[in-house]
């Protein structure tokens, strides 16, 4: 981070000259473009241009964390320079004359209850979902049916490389939640969950695990059908992208949820998910996939939202889950000028008996961005003085961002099924 | 394709009053919009009623086949009710002064080189590719490193649902290409492959089998890098999507290659694609899955440009495939005002010998659209009077389209490997 804020100071101060001596060769696109698109295209420093189309536009900007105006050439192309991004994944739109829409340069993906565009921004830690020369595992589709929501659902579920070849062994299971407005694609395509996982089992370090990335909306029949982050009505609500809660610290950002579990499920998230998870999701996948069995071989994580549904679901179901993992998200509700919450009654009093809880889970782990606030650490930390064990992991230089995540994953696998 | 136009030709005379007497409650949003999206909605008679929110744009159209100008209300919601549309799913985009976006309402699909929109008009036999309560079979994303492209490759593998029960079982394989500006994302999300599949192999009617979904663009380094149907350059050549060479029949549309296989590729298709297939696919493959060996159990199909390197590949290759299928794309050439080639020398030759191109294969299928014109079942009929054996398959009312390719799969698997 301070790298980047260095170089910031130093394009603010000479902005002029870095423009005319960078020349766009050193511009490389975006990993995330469509075939042969060369912009988006992302600086050596971190500034990114971007260029879109729009011969009878009046007003063109992008939005990609801050919004920036283009402007526009003789040729009916618009472009603009940002100033230098963070590092890793992030979601962003173009609003044209008023209109908020994906940028058609890019990938599209499904954040913020839409497929909006993304754009990377190589990390200097890259390499551990990079793909390489190493035994891969696959991500599957599995459709099901959930008798809780009496509708056909979609998983996608990573096996371990050696799942297919090793017909009579049995593998542990991370159940794996996206975040708010996101869906079951989010952890495959924003997180690269099957390369973290297949750079880690092959350097030792994690076990071969199966991990199920499943949709955390769910609803019975009758139930309000209000999806997390939907932005399907029309007109929206504005004419910006819609404005997710963000976690009660600093921490802002997209596909985010109130990270405190204070969202629309209330304190403890969402009961019907977790009815539909015990009903349908896990049978299904015990049934379909070679489980070992017991709760020694059961985790479940989540981000943001994702985060808070996973500690409703296992903080009310100890007895089946040795692993609890909360990336920017967990029950804290810590942060934002709040005082320090009663352990005894924090979290619908799971921790108020400190031994038990121990005995009880293996691994609680809470990871959070650096920029995201002091929130999370405050929790760990009042967790920590209850007696509570628990790890605690900081994304360097990241906010409520996939980079945090990815790099949250990468530090909880190698903690699971030991 | 009838009734279509009987429809159109009322809504025509009687417009206003229909207008009026469909209360939008008739309107049922597309089954590809985003979640709680209202519109894009579809009328009972097949007209669709798109709207966008651009507050300060000049002109807006949608483009669904034809050009569709919408007009502005006084939220800043732009709206337009199109003419009756042929049934299935159509690609489409929208142009907002000038610039060719994805619409904020749908999902986006991979075609003609960009992620553009997608909505499905139901279908009267949709029921093929639906998704039923009958056991499933799952799509697998699957890395792979080719020595020929020295890049990393991906490709979605099809396994039936009994493959992971039955660990000692081999299955035949069909591999499928998806049309120009696709990539191997196009059978299983715009196809359906999995449910089609999973349907015809409930009933009875198709054996298990694995499908192997690959990206047909392929070029070694130092190789031109011009992948079919790229839309990246920045300005596009054109503000309107780029049109696609059509079939060298009536049939025009979109991600559709020259039907004739007369494609930046020669008329036998990119001998790259077929080095990289047999020298790093197929072995990964078989490999990777349980796969039976031999040719009696090894398929090739492809639709438009897909077919067109299907027939590229296995016309030089007859030892090695014993099921041959074009959807909207062979090798022919006919129609078009053509007259009827010699059938000894088209495709290079493959044809010459009729009785031992029969013994080599077992099936050779032709699938098409009924409104993408003669060619194809000129062709058919001069193979059959040459005495090569093949079947004829017409797609009812449907052009060069996702509905003619689910069609034609759901007519093709069921003569596999018997």
């Amino acid at each position: 981070m301070k790298s980047v804020i260095v170089v910031a100071a130093l394009c603010a101060i000479a902005s002029a000259h870095v423009a005319q001596a960078q020349t766009p060769a050193e511009c490389k696109p975006s990993p995330l473009n469509i075939p042969e698109a060369k912009y988006p295209c992302v600086y050596p420093d971190k500034r990114v241009t971007f260029r879109v189309l729009a011969p009878d536009a009046q007003k063109v900007r992008v939005r990609v964390g801050s919004g920036f105006d283009m402007q526009k050439g003789p040729d009916g192309v618009w472009d603009v320079t940002t100033t230098p991004l963070v590092e890793g994944f992030h979601y962003y739109t173009l609003q044209i004359d008023g209109a908020v829409v994906s940028d058609p340069s890019a990938k599209t993906f499904f954040g913020s209850g839409w497929w909006n565009s993304g754009i990377e921004i190589p990390s200097s830690d890259s390499d551990f979902y990079a793909a390489k020369d190493v035994p891969h595992g696959r991500v599957s589709q599995q459709h099901y049916y959930s008798t809780v929501t009496q509708q056909w659902r979609r998983a996608f579920v990573y096996t371990p490389p050696d799942y297919d070849s090793k017909a009579r062994k049995s593998y542990p299971v991370l159940y794996l939640l996206h975040g708010w407005g996101e869906d079951e694609t989010g952890w495959f395509r924003q997180g690269h969950v099957d390369l973290i996982l297949d750079n880690l089992i092959a350097a030792g370090k994690a076990r071969p695990m199966i991990v199920v990335m499943d949709n955390l909306n769910a609803v019975k029949p009758g139930e309000s059908a209000a999806i997390f982050g939907a932005r399907g009505q029309v007109p929206p609500p504005s004419a910006a992208p819609p404005a997710p809660a963000g976690p009660p610290a600093a921490g802002r950002g997209r596909g985010a949820a109130p990270a405190g579990g204070r969202g629309p499920g209330g304190p403890l998230g969402r009961p019907t998910y977790t009815e539909m998870m015990f009903k349908d999701l896990v049978p299904m996948i015990e049934r379909t996939y070679r489980v070992a069995p017991g709760k020694a071989n059961r985790a479940m994580a989540g981000l943001s939202m994702g985060g808070a549904q996973t500690f409703a679901t296992t903080l009310t179901n100890l007895d089946k889950f040795a692993y609890i993992g909360g990336f920017s998200g967990n029950c804290g509700g810590f942060g934002g000028g709040n005082s320090a919450p009663d352990m005894k009654t924090i979290c619908g009093g799971a921790f108020a008996d400190p031994a038990a809880f121990n005995k009880q889970i293996k691994v609680l782990f809470l990871g959070i961005g650096s920029v995201e606030g002091p929130g999370t650490k405050a929790f760990s930390e009042a967790l920590t003085q209850a007696g509570v064990h628990n790890v605690y992991y900081e994304s360097p230089g990241t906010a409520h961002e996939w980079l945090t995540w990815r790099r949250a994953l990468n530090e909880f696998a190698p903690r699971l099924f030991k």
